[in-house]
Order: C-alpha cells, then structure tokens, then sequence
C-alpha cells in the first residue's frame, strides 16, 4: 500500500509516519522508483504497536526504540524480550520517591516467598512493590501481610490471563507485541476495573 | 507539639508546613501566645495524608483541597466521599486519548454484567476500561472477553482487601484516609507485582 492508504487505516499523519520512518521507528517502505514507496501489512502493525506505546504507555521516542530493538533482535528468548519491555514501561510508574527501605524490600522478598514466585531481585516491580510499602507506612497505614498476599493472588490471576491471551497468537513476534502492548494497557485496564470494583464492594457493604 | 517536632516527625521542612496551612490542606494550629504554635496528632495525621496524595498521588494542590473537602464533610455517606476521592484521584490516570467508543462503553457494560455488579455507569473507571479496550483494538490486539472477566475477578479481589484493610480501623475518618490512600497506592502496588508476576508466569511457561 502507499503512504496515503497506511495513514488511511492507522488514523497517523502521512508526516507523522515519515517522522518515525527519519527516528528508527519504522522501517522504510520499498521504493518502487519516480516517487511510490510500497509499505506491508507488516509496517501497518509495526505502527500501530508504535502508537500505542507512544499516545498510550506515553514513552519516549528513546525508549520505544530500546522496546522495539529488542523485540527485533533475533532468536533472543521471550522472557528476555519481555524483560526490556517491562524495564522500559514501567520507569513512568515508579513512585517518585526516595529509594526503597531495606525493610520494604525484605517485605516484598517476603511475600515473593509466600506466593511462590522463586527469584525477583532483578524485576523492576520489587523496587516498584517495596516504594509503595513505604508510602503507606509514611501515609500512617502500615500494610498487613494478608493484604499483600490479595494483591499478589490478584496479580497473578491477571499474569495468568495476560500470558494466556499471548498464546493464542499465531507466531513470536505477535506474541511479543502483545506483551508490551498487554504490559503498557494492561495496567489502565486492571486501574478503571479497580475503581469500578471497590465502588461496588463499598456499596454493598457501607451503611448509608 | 511545635512545629519544629512535626516536621521531624514527618519529615515536612517547616516552611513547607505554613505552606499547606495557607494553602488550605491543613488547619492552622492553635496560637498560644507569643511566637508558640501548637500541633495535635490530628495534624501530623492530615499532614502525611497531604504528602502521600502530593508526592506518590501527584495530585495538585487544587485536587488536594477538594478531596480534603469530601473527607471534612459532617455526615455524608461514606460510599459519596470515596467517590469523590475517586474521581480526583484517577483523572491523571485517563489515557490520553480521544473518548471512548460506544462500541467499547457497551463492552464494559457486559462485563460489568458479567461480572454481577450492578450499575456503574457514573464509574470513572468505566470511561477509563472503555478507552482502554480501543487502545488494544487500535493496536491491533481486540481482547477475547474472557481475558476480561479474568481481569475483573482480579479487581474485585483488590476491592475486597482494600475494604477489608479499611474495616480494620477504628473511625470514620481514618477509615476515608486510608479509601484515598489505598487508591493512591493501591494502583502503583498492583503494577509492581503484576511485573513480578509476569516475568514469573512467563518464564514458567517459555522454552528459551
């Protein structure tokens, strides 16, 4: 297809799919000589995963472009692929705090153990995890393990749910792209679920 | 106390303490002549409560001020001031992108259904679940509803430890502290261990 019929499909600005193509983001199209360049189906999805990441995960160019080096890098092992994106999406998230206390962090190791999860000490959630412990003890509302332990079900529940929905794809770069599409919108999804749920749970249960 | 003790008990420079009280955020002290000013534990309260919605909520001054306002409220249930505290405190976490589809709002709609949880309509969360599955259709990945309901059992499992947190408290007032504070922190706390509980799940179930 041409320029014209890729910004058709995707909603993005012919100059705006030129501004990727010059930063990185996306492969050129193929000339065909005078002035037609050819773009596939394959630079429709590669925009629409680059969108995505940039209006909704609102990452910078810099780091879209770490996210999808490493989705191209070739025969790298999904988890490590995964590994990146998650590095990348998450520095938004992490509380704009002082470094995590020992004690949150011997807290999450904690709960780690309890979940069963094995080694974390690499993952960007334990420091994410333990800074939030932090905040609630500073806020005056030390959390009991059995909340963390409700937490941890739950997100283990959404893990479960987000790797299934990987698996029915039909080939590995899918599923990657899926796994920084899931990890950067799976986390507004599981927010607005939330607020609809403790409405609902409130409700129920307060007396007016 | 004088000032000089909550801000070291607090960690909040004095200055920034005569700030939030002409701010509106918290009540002056009580004068007792000449240069002194004393501060209750009710202070030192409030001013952890501001903090945590300032530094980890990033709420502005503005948002601050309104949700103190539902939380000063004499006598109003306690399902309208979260409500309120709600609304001020996800508006930062709206993707940022044009309003939701009717398509969408409807999905949402079913898995509120689904899920048996009543009415939801005037939920923020549900503009925000709404925007959300127009992002993964945008980019390519339509979610199956059966990932959904995954997700909303997660939520509601959220829901009922935060409840069940804020029924451990011994009043009223701390009980609507700790709705605000526990939706402030409770999203960062469930994107940290969502991480963990992906990369666990997911190096589970690859071969490398």
């Amino acid at each position: 297809m041409q320029i014209g019929e890729l910004s058709e499909r995707t909603g993005v600005a012919p100059a705006t799919i030129k501004y990727y193509v010059r930063e990185g983001l996306l492969p050129a199209g193929e000339r065909l000589g005078g002035n037609r360049t050819e773009y596939s189906d394959a630079h429709e999805q590669r925009l629409r995963l680059v969108r995505a990441m940039l209006e909704i995960g609102q990452l910078s160019v810099a780091s879209v472009r770490d996210v999808l080096a490493a989705l191209d890098e070739p025969g790298a092992p999904i988890a490590a692929t995964f590994d990146v994106a998650q590095q990348a999406l998450s520095r938004a998230a992490v509380p704009d705090v002082s470094e995590p206390t020992a004690a949150s962090l011997a807290r999450v190791d904690a709960l780690v153990a309890r979940a069963s999860w094995g080694d974390c000490d690499d993952n960007i959630g334990r420091d994410i995890a333990a800074r939030v412990l932090d905040g609630f003890e500073r806020a005056g509302f030390p959390l009991p393990d059995d909340y963390l332990d409700r937490y941890a079900e739950a997100a283990q529940v959404q893990a479960e749910a987000d790797l299934g929905a990987v698996g029915l794809l039909p080939d590995r770069s899918r599923m990657t792209e899926l796994m920084v599409v899931g990890t950067i919108l799976g986390d507004p999804l599981a927010l607005g679920l939330r607020r609809i749920a403790q409405a609902v749970v409130t409700n129920r249960r307060s007396t007016p």
